[in-house]
């Protein structure tokens, strides 16, 4: 294959298989917002609403309205789910709750910070799709309550006791680099450079450990490693969509060298994950090759191994560096044999370590309408200039 | 196998492959209390002590030293893991923490009741084995805490948002009953009448729903089946474990027609959760046949199997049902072949769905020395039961 049908290939599965899947399936159209636990057809098996996920779906459609195509059904079915989410989505402090009931009626209180990360980049997107003020105040607020919350984000939630073992989590610094850049439109740019600089340095010289060549998911209160089940944490997919991240911002900034670094962090992070024996990337290691916690370790997930193929691809386009372009290919052949489903559209979430389908769902309380629609946008566009940058020698090796 | 073959295999198991295998590698001679977090040879691979598995300890070797020999070094080794969980183990309230340093700091809060449960069983052993008042101290105290916290076990740790959805969790009333009984020689008998009515009650009539053939891990505020992920929810492993804890109650009542109707039950949830492909008992299903949440759902976990092999037996003791012999015997043999470490003792924790070993760890944040022991001294002396009562002729078949 060569850029060209890659290009088709992505762009074709998003518009003709994944996005009408959703479209077709996931609304709700008496209450609002959607439903997500859709099996493998589209059926709908639970009704509840997770906030992540109803978020995620606004920004979803905002973004495709904005940079695919201004479908007004697009546009109509992210402004139902914001509609249904300004209705029913938080708490007396404007807080995210984590879950509601089909209704609106709130399940599960705003204890997860993230809800309120997804809300924000999708009231930020969704602003950007209309111009409309209600949208983009939503995002703002919600953004600076993310900030004020940033060091002690469970609140009374938090089961940690305090001053024992204050880890610094991966997941909060990583996701602040992304939506900084989605909700910059909206804020003050001294904000959103120091936001940068201080997500970057914490993602690099903090959480990537080079003597270990991988990222870790927590270190100690100095961005030490520390020698515990959460220190010793890798999600080499997490690490993996986090260097395309800092990538996008060392290519707004010029910096070949941040660009060179996140490059061979992605390598290390997939040799590092790759299942030898039966293809695919560990959804969780042990960087001390020790049990790790998680019994779904071995599993191989779709937003794993999208994301994967995002970071080496935009190595490869960055940097040219052959390594990127043979991994590329690796993993886009296990990804498209194992999770896509041309039958139904959208991807299978779940496989056994084998590459088996381990849940015949397309989307459940953590997966939705997001990973693989934002992945495939990604990977088309990134792969229309690797084929302009003529790069297309190697490509075709 | 007759049952003496089988009597021989539980108390050599038990008595020279397990208990040795914690008594040798498990012991924090500098601190006190245990390490739990033990690879396939007995080598510590974390030091964190999890409550749950530091009481249990303290249990398993009171009860040993109560009801297989009076070894002093038995004794010891409880009391040592004793003195730790009462220098380092109750916050400000008296409430167990969730787990430690291995110096005793405390690492999580106390936001899991089960904790306080293994704690007041752990307590009341000692107390028999050493008719001591300060264990039995604590022992009651533990258990009067438990009751007034059973309502809102969680307290400002809960995460559910008050009203919308108050189901009602199957784990505390089904350890109530066992734990009822532990503690027995500390209580007024009313109390213990009450607890253990009310906890059959809540089983048999509340958690068991004879439509569906299975226990339920949640159901609403009136005991009905609720529709949601948590209402679907069935652990085959669980239900089983609590039919035995049932039938010993249904014993010293003398109920045949209680237990008649567990032994059904039994059947019913094997049948349900037996693996008809790859053989063993899968972990978790949803009851509607939708897709689990719990993405460990087709694993083969030690603790139900075990658990379901006393079911079983109990059930073949107590009414000469052949059916329950069969499936013993079925149990039996993909337990021994799949679990069972006759190398280094203890068995493994986590076989996936074809019953390969997924981790090979000897113990962990969940596993520790509880289930095997008292698995394998259960089995020994039903055994020994079905053997005294000559239902030798079904049991040679």
């Amino acid at each position: 294959m060569n850029p060209k049908d890659y290009i088709k290939l992505y762009k074709t599965n998003l518009l003709d298989k994944v996005v009408p899947f959703w479209l077709n399936h996931s609304a709700d159209t008496e209450n609002g917002g959607y439903f997500t636990c859709l099996d493998r057809n589209g059926d709908v098996y639970d009704t509840d609403k997770f906030m992540w996920l109803q978020c995620r779906q606004v920004w979803t459609f905002s973004m495709l309205y904005l940079r695919v195509e201004q479908n007004s059904a697009w546009l109509e079915f992210a402004k139902q789910g914001a509609d249904f989410l300004i209705k029913n989505g938080r708490d007396e402090n404007n807080d995210w709750y984590f879950s509601l009931t089909k209704e609106g009626k709130p399940l599960t209180q705003a204890y997860n910070i993230f809800s309120d990360c997804f809300a924000s980049m999708a009231f930020a997107q969704l602003s950007k799709a209309t111009g409309d003020e209600i949208y983009s105040k939503i995002a703002v607020e919600t953004f600076e309550h993310i900030l004020a919350r940033q060091d002690n984000p469970k609140g009374r939630f938090s089961k940690a006791f305090p001053g024992t073992r204050d880890l610094q989590g991966f997941a909060l610094p990583m996701i602040l680099c992304n939506l900084v850049l989605e909700i910059e439109h909206l804020l003050d740019p001294a904000l959103v450079k120091k936001t940068l600089d201080s997500g970057v340095e914490t993602i690099m010289e903090k959480f990537y450990k080079p003597e270990l060549g991988v990222i870790l998911e927590n270190v100690d209160g100095d961005g030490n490693f520390f020698d515990s089940y959460e220190g010793r944490l890798v999600n080499p997919g997490h690490g993996l969509e986090s260097m395309w991240f800092v990538m996008d911002i060392a290519e707004r900034r010029n910096d070949q060298r941040l660009i060179q670094k996140c490059t061979e962090i992605t390598l290390s992070l997939l040799e590092y994950g790759w299942d030898k024996e039966n293809g695919g990337i560990f959804y969780f290691l042990d960087v001390k090759s020790r049990p790790p916690l998680q019994l779904e370790w071995d599993q191989k997930l779709w937003w794993v191994h999208i994301e994967a193929m995002i970071a080496v691809l935009k190595g490869y386009l960055l940097t040219g560096d052959e390594r990127c372009w043979n991994w590329f290919k690796k993993l886009h052949k296990y990804t498209w044999e194992n999770f896509v489903d041309d039958e139904y559209g959208e991807w299978y979430g779940y496989l056994n370590r084998k590459g088996e389908v381990l849940l015949p769902l397309k989307g459940g309380k953590w997966k939705g309408c997001f990973h693989v629609p934002r992945g495939l946008y990604q990977l088309w566009k990134t792969m229309e200039k690797v084929e302009s940058k003529n790069l297309i020698g190697l490509a075709q090796k």
